[in-house]
C-alpha cells in the first residue's frame, strides 16, 4: 500500500517536494493545492515537469481536492507562522488526514501559542490526525541533530549550535530575505518590526530545551546585519561595500548554570559554511558538518523522509522529539 | 513516579551505570545482580562507592532479586553474544520487566540469530516487556548517528562511517582486547577463530541497512592488526615496535550500486581520534566529531538515556531505529 500524498503550496519548495515524492516507491501523488489561478486546474505533473497520472491535478483549496482524492498525508509548504498555518490545516485535520509542514513556527508552536497549540493538538487527536512541523532549519541541523548528540552525554552543561550558510549559493528569495542591499539601519528597523531574521530560530531553541527537559527562562535574541566588506555580485543581485549582505541571528536561554545558544549566520560569500555543535558535557561532543547542509535540498528531503515516520506516530500535534530517529526513506 | 532500576552485571561498566543512574532525578536503584561471591549480599551502594538505600543489595541471580524488589527496567552489562544474553534475559522478560543491555549482538540480533530473535521478540510481546541492545559502539556512533544524518538526504548512494579510537586513553581490558603485544600472526589467527575484532561491527552495519530499508547481501569483514611503529608505553602495558598495538576492523555491504562501509580503528597512540560519517547523496553530508566520543563514558550515558525512551515504546525486541531520537535524560 503506497502512501497517498497531496502537495499544499506549489512554490519552489512545494514543486521540489512533488518531484522528490514522485521518486519514492512508497509514495503516490494524488494532487496539489495552490491559490495561483495560473496553476489551478492544471495537472500536477505539468507544474512539476514530471510524469504523473492525469488524475493528480491542482485545486484551489483543500476542500476541492478532497472531493476527488483522499490523501493519507498533506505536505504543506506555504506559510511560516502558526497563526497562518492553522486555517490551512484545520480542514485537513478535520478530515482525519495527517500533515508534514515546513511552517517554521509549527516546529514548536507551544513557545508562542501555547493555548492555541493545545487546542490544535486536541483537534488532531479527536480526528486521528498527526501534524508535524519540520525541515532542515528549523527541524534538524539546529535542533534535532543537537538533541540526538546529547544522547552520548551523562549530563549536559551547555549546548552551542552554529550554522553558517553561504547565501551566494542560494535562491534569490533567500538572498533578499537576509536583507541583501539594505543599509544597516534599515535592517535593524525591520528586525525590530519582526520583519527580518530567521523565523524558527527561537522555536529550535525551545525544542532543544524541551528535548533535554530543561525549563528555560526568557529567550534572548539578537539579530545584526552582516556588512559587506567588498562589493559582492551574486547570480541574482549586487551588494555594495558597507551595505547589508546577510544576517547574524543569535538566540540564547539558560536554566540555572546550564545554557543553550543558537548562532545562525547566513550571508553572501560566507567562508567556511558549516553546521557545528559543541556540547559541554561528560563526555564532551564537538562536531561539524563540513560545508554545512544545503538548505533547500535538505528541507525537501526532511519533509519527505518524515512522512513514513509520522504516520506511525500517535495522533496529535507531534514534535521531532516524538518521532523515531529520522532517516532517508 | 521514579523509574526503578536494577543493575545486572557489576563490572566496571555496570558500576558506572549504577553511579550515573543514582544522579538521575527520575531513577531509583532497587538492587543489583552479579555472580561474584565477593559482591553477593553486599549493599549496592558499597560496591559503587555511593550512598544508596540499604535495601538495594546485590543478589546472585535475577530470581533472588525479584523476591525482594520489582524493577521497571534492568540495565544489563554482562555479555556480548546473543546466545549468552538470552538465558540472562528470559526470566526478566517473563516477569514483564524491560531491559536495556550493552550486549553487542543484541543491537541487531536478527543478523545472526533470525529465528531466535523472532522467538525472543514474541516472548517480549507476550509478557509486555521491552528489550533494547545499545551503547556508544555499537548503538550510536557507527549506526544510529549515521542513520539520523541520512534524514537530510534525498537519496543515499553510499555511507561511510569511520571511528578512530586512541586506545592509550582507555582501560586495560580494552588495551588487551585489541591485541596489544600480540605478533601480527597471533592476531590474525585469533581473528579467524572469532576471538579478535570488535563485536557488534557487523550488527551496526546491519542496523544501518535496516534503517535505510536496504536489502543488503553478504557483509564482508576484514580485521588487520595495527603494527606499532615505535615502542609504545601506556599506563598499563608496553608494546614493542613491530608488534600489534590495535585493530583495524572493516565491514562492507552493498545493494545494487549502493554501499555501506564501517571502518573502525582502535589502537594505542592513535592520532586524530574521531567519529566521522560521509554520506554520498543529494545533498552530501560530511560529518565529523572532533576527538571522537569517549567509549566507556558514553556507553554508560547511552544505556541510561535510553531507559525513559524504551519504556514508552511498544513491547517487543526493540531496535535503536524504533525509538524516538536519543537525548540526555
Amino acid at each position: 500500500m503506497k502512501i497517498r500524498i497531496a502537495q499544499f503550496g506549489l512554490g519552489p519548495i512545494g514543486v521540489e517536494c512533488v518531484r522528490l515524492a514522485a521518486e519514492k516507491s512508497w509514495a503516490e501523488l494524488v494532487g496539489g493545492v495552490d491559490i495561483d489561478p495560473q496553476k489551478i486546474g492544471r495537472p500536477l505533473g505539468d507544474i512539476a515537469g514530471i510524469a504523473l497520472p492525469e488524475t493528480a491535478r491542482v485545486h484551489g483549496s483543500f476542500e476541492e481536492l478532497l472531493r476527488v482524492a483522499r490523501p493519507d498525508v498533506v505536505l504543506h509548504t506555504a506559510v511560516s507562522r502558526f497563526s497562518q498555518v492553522v486555517p490551512h490545516l484545520e480542514p485537513i485535520v478535520r478530515a482525519g488526514i495527517s500533515v508534514v509542514s515546513s511552517c517554521e513556527e509549527l516546529l514548536f508552536p507551544q513557545l508562542k501559542n501555547a493555548a492555541a497549540a493545545k487546542m490544535f493538538d486536541e483537534l488532531c487527536r479527536k480526528h486521528n490526525a498527526r501534524v508535524l512541523g519540520t525541515g532542515v532549519n528549523p527541524g534538524f541541523v539546529m535542533d534535532t541533530l543537537g538533541i540526538c548528540l546529547t544522547g552520548v552525554c551523562r549530563a549536559v552543561e551547555k549546548i552551542e549550535i552554529t550554522r553558517v550558510v553561504n547565501a551566494s549559493l542560494r535562491r534569490l528569495p533567500l538572498q533578499k530575505k537576509i536583507g541583501s542591499g539594505l543599509t544597516p539601519d534599515e535592517f535593524r528597523a525591520l528586525f525590530l518590526q519582526g520583519k527580518m531574521g530567521h523565523v524558527g530560530l527561537v522555536e529550535s531553541l525551545a525544542l532543544v530545551a524541551h528535548g533535554l527537559g530543561w525549563q528555560i527562562g526568557q529567550i534572548t535574541e539578537t539579530c545584526e546585519p552582516v556588512i559587506a566588506s567588498h562589493d559582492i555580485q551574486t547570480k541574482f543581485l549586487t551588494v555594495l561595500k558597507g551595505l547589508t549582505c546577510g544576517i547574524h541571528h543569535r538566540a540564547e536561554a539558560s536554566v540555572d548554570a546550564k545554557s543553550i545558544t543558537l548562532d545562525l549566520q547566513m550571508y553572501l560569500d560566507a567562508e567556511n559554511p558549516c553546521d557545528a555543535v559543541k556540547i559541554v558535557a561528560d563526555p564532551p561532543v564537538d562536531f561539524v558538518i563540513r560545508g554545512g547542509v544545503h538548505g533547500d535540498r535538505a528541507t525537501v528531503a526532511v519533509l519527505i523522509n518524515a512522512v513514513p515516520l509520522l504516520l506511525k506516530a500517535q495522533p496529535g500535534l507531534r514534535l521531532m522529539t516524538d518521532l523515531p530517529v529520522l532517516r532517508a526513506s
